[in-house]
């Protein structure tokens, strides 16, 4: 059940595949689950990779087309005809092959749906093609089972089976009335114990949770996940039944939420990887660099302001990344948590209350920081007793102050209609920065007079 | 399908059951889901949270109980006797009741499991209290459908009805040989078209994917994830088949982790939420707090032996800031991609590529950042050219540090089995800090002199 792709393995395919030996590399890749072999694909030499997938026969290389890397598919993609894609989409459900699809050039799109040998299959196809990939609509596939609620029980179990050879797990049967309005759903276990003469509208249940098309594919998830559903109905405008999401392709909107908002808070502004091009991370990385940079001459120019001090109080000047880099981090750490909170949904009580805790929880912090750096700066750094406290007391007014800006922008940037993710990162650690460098030396002046 | 906690219905549950009127309070309750009951308990007092929980009958509270924040949870359930707990119990599914009963303080937890009324129910629950939480063991439910090879499928059917009123969403029917050892599966589709006397042992299907008791949670979600499964069997270390995980226990554990990646990369070193105690969040926070200013700690140092720089080049003292922030941002982003790749398994290639990969990246962005602050430096903040050429080469070298600091350090500590998400946030802001200012005092004396 574990499995990792040994250097071993590759060595040997890539052997075989040079002395072109099919049979042998087909009884190597024999046992292996497509997920694997999509990674070990992955691992290849384009070439090949094509040559494993002309090799699998085609049960198999649409599952690993699936699980593929966008850029390896695209490049068997490229490899194929229009017919032969077409045969790879007709072995999938509808939600996967619009995805497929959804990645092909536009010219190639239309020819591959022209190649579709199930013509409802392509029907629906098409269909899902039109909805944003951000939504509902965008999500779900069109498998499912549904039952009209004038049938009786035994009309419905010659439906189903008919409609379950299409639908690889049936999670809830859905009722519907004549115009293919959401009713209900029913569940197996009813329908195997109740008589086969009772009529649906007597045995289904008339509560049933559902998501509009254009529903936000992360609300889909956000309800998925609060009510633990496995799988939901998804209903257009005037409430027909047009399509179901199951778990697990919420799971990856899940996943890849948590990411977003993690790549966000270490500065990083696009959903990228680490294998991707070097022109893309770069994209993804530099404006947030220069943010910091330009955040970079506020605080030299402040320096300047403060030159005067130089004369008397040069160990201030050696304070000041400390100062700076603790404001970042208290900032970062408090935007971080109501960050997630808002993202979770989890926040509670109101904004006056959430105010008054972090401002003791920055309270509590500061002055166990500012004791440590007082005691610090006499017994390890040697500074003298004034500076000391100057330091200290600057230490903790920015501590409060960073963490009220830490929590207060997300809140406010969510109020807004803002990713609040946006606010971590370098975003605060740049204006914490300042801030921090500006009340330090104001509260020095007055305390040492320059 | 929408539900937000309006303050209108607050209010008016607040009224209600300070006037005692049960009837009413359950109305309003009537329609609204158990996860959002629990939702509307989170934000009211302990009395009256405990109110609606009386009021609601046991089907419902059960439900509710599971949904509930563990702090409402733990006062809900003081407030109840062993016996009412163990009502709650019994309707819940193994691995739910578990989790609640190891909530319990121990002396509770043997009275409410002797309460239990059902004691297979109550067996299963003990068996699965002695297994590690973040163990497949700890997210395993004991209910699921099996059937043994040597029965046929008439046998198989019946068997089946039993044992599926215990289990709410039956997703494989497993197969198990005398010895309870797990053979493969079956699926409900063929064996609703087999005839009736056919020997299992002839339709199962003997590939099936399991984990056992002992994985790691997060390793059981990343095959569930990796294989697209909904379900998978557990097996105890002779390959009995010992119990399931379905899907939706193992969204948490995606959620979860997902979500203390971003809190280490924003330094809080618990799974703690915005609604926690001031002690909680501040044991969190604290200690990379502490960790940080010891860091500023050196830079203090390193920045005293460079005093005599004051005297003719005190520009270099404003750049500071400046240069340390940017070591930190440009750290962070390196090592959050590379945790997020280790994370994901996504990251392929030698250690080499990597290298190379990162130092061309880094070699870009600090050309381009470079290129920004000697011009900023000369015509924004006015600085002589040699200091404006100092620093940005000075910033060059830096940010190509920081970046291979940040992609080492985190595949470093995964080689040894730390979890590299630790390298993030804090961490690597603070050593990055102190190296930069090395770095630019370094370069800034071999090129000024002083």
């Amino acid at each position: 059940m574990e499995f990792k792709i040994s250097k071993d393995l590759l060595d040997e395919l890539e052997v075989l595949i040079q002395e072109n030996k099919e049979k042998e590399v087909l009884d190597l890749l024999q046992d292996i689950h497509f997920a694997d072999i999509a990674e070990i694909m992955g691992e290849m030499q384009s070439h090949e990779a094509i040559y494993i997938f002309n090799a699998l026969d085609s049960e198999k290389t649409a599952e690993i087309l699936l699980e593929l890397d966008e850029e390896v598919r695209e490049k068997i993609l490229r490899s194929l005809s229009a017919k032969e894609i077409a045969e790879e989409i007709d072995e999938l459900s509808t939600d996967d092959a619009a995805d497929i699809i959804a990645e092909l050039p536009q010219s190639r799109k239309e020819e591959v749906i022209s190649e579709l040998e199930d013509v409802e299959h392509a029907k629906d196809i098409v269909d899902l093609l039109r909805y944003d990939e951000d939504s509902a609509g965008g999500l779900m596939a069109k498998e499912l089972v549904k039952v009209n609620e004038n049938w009786n029980v035994l009309t419905c179990v010659k439906e189903m089976r008919a409609q379950a050879e299409n639908v690889s797990r049936v999670h809830s049967i859905y009722v519907v009335d004549d115009e293919n309005r959401l009713k209900g759903r029913l569940s197996l276990k009813d329908l195997l114990t109740t008589s086969t003469k009772t009529p649906i509208s007597e045995v289904y249940i008339p509560k049933v949770d559902y998501v509009k098309v254009n529903t936000e594919n992360v609300e889909v998830a956000r309800i998925m996940q609060k009510y633990d559903l496995e799988a939901i109905p998804v209903v257009d405008e005037l409430g027909r039944l047009v399509g179901r999401i199951t778990i697990d392709d919420v799971v990856d909107v899940i996943k890849e939420e948590a990411d977003k908002d993690y790549q966000l808070a270490a500065g990083i502004s696009q959903d990228v990887e680490a294998d991707d091009s070097i022109l893309e991370l770069t994209k993804a990385r530099l404006p947030w660099l220069v943010l910091a940079l330009f955040g970079g001459f506020v605080s030299v120019r402040v320096l300047g302001i403060y030159e005067p001090a130089m004369e008397e109080h040069r160990n201030l000047f050696f304070f000041t990344p400390l100062i700076a880099a603790m404001a970042g981090n208290v900032g970062v750490q408090s935007s971080a948590i109501i960050v997630q909170g808002l993202a979770n949904n989890a926040l509670s009580g109101s904004l006056l209350n959430r105010l008054l805790k972090e401002l003791s929880l920055s309270l509590l912090n500061g002055c166990i920081l500012s004791l440590i750096l007082m005691l610090g700066s006499h017994f390890l750094l040697g500074i003298d007793f004034q500076t000391g406290m100057t330091v200290s007391l600057a230490l903790l007014s920015v501590i409060i102050m960073a963490s009220l800006i830490g929590t207060f922008i997300p809140i406010i940037l969510d109020k807004y209609g803002i990713d609040p993710a946006l606010a971590t990162g370098p975003f605060i650690t740049t204006s914490n920065d300042i801030m921090g460098i500006i009340i330090f030396f104001t509260i020095a002046k007055a305390i040492l007079g320059f």
